[in-house]
């Protein structure tokens, strides 16, 4: 999984079928290229998050048929170093 | 997914059967990369799209068993920062 | 898909049984970079093809069980700007 | 696979229901990505691993249904030049 | 499929189940980057080899549910330009 941070929504009218009523955000990771996924968690702007890719961003929704390869995971609260 | 651009349309007479109806499109990401995709929304030169790839890039066609791995998922509007 | 130009052959006589009749070409997109990749459609030396990654290039494949993640997917004939 | 050390675990409260028990790794690669992967393993702070990532990184759970896209796959004792 | 050379064994005492019985290899592809992967076909120190990535590593394994994104298909013995 990859650390991101949320940077805004995508507003697409034209959009195929399967991604119909799905929340999607502008995420950027931490090189500064900005990607879009899939948010079934409810992340807020400047969030930081973990996202997962490929096939397990489909099993990461709520509905697994939706045809994402980007999905938010979680909202990560803070890095703790082990031990 | 991915935010790309489409430059452009693909002509090839000779491809693998299970690509033989589909509208290739030229897709240049935020980096100059150039990409060839299937386009199953009706996108015009210029248009900003974001893009879908891997296994999921099948489900995104009418047709999912298409041999694809870039698919168009949809035309963006614009972009809106939350709150 | 990318665009990728055939450069020439790649000669294995120990392989993993699931290639042992598959035609291997060596394969330079346009930064350069070396792959290798199956060949069911006969492209020559110089032509470029756009090629499937992933879980597609065995779709892409005559036999589907082939253990690629690499395949030419057509000859591209030329690119044509839209409108 | 690629070879990775575990820099620290990830403290996320709100995250998506398949994660939810799966203890998440910070890993930093040879040229100093972040990525978070999920630890079947136990590995330490400091510990080189190698990981696993795509569709094999479920696997290599004990729950294969976990949304992961990268696991640790072991603990590297040291590497051994061959012959 | 990429082409890497292979530059020794990794030793793991501890690694996940699924991968107890597998020969790991160190491999570095052309920009000296270092991954690890699979070896069914015995490949030696210093042999250029292909690999293949993703979900068809695993079926390049004698046995398919083997929990590798990279797996050796074959030993390279030279590359010969087409015509």
């Amino acid at each position: 999984m990859e650390i991101m941070q949320v940077t805004g929504s995508l507003v697409c009218t034209q959009r195929v079928s399967g991604l119909a009523h799905c929340n999607l955000r502008v995420l950027r990771n931490t090189k500064g290229k900005l990607s879009v996924g899939v948010d079934p968690v409810g992340a807020s702007i400047g969030n930081w998050v973990f996202t997962t890719s490929g096939s397990a961003a489909r099993l990461a929704c709520p509905d697994p048929s939706v045809q994402t390869d980007l999905t938010i995971g979680g909202i990560i609260d803070f890095w703790e170093p082990d031990g």
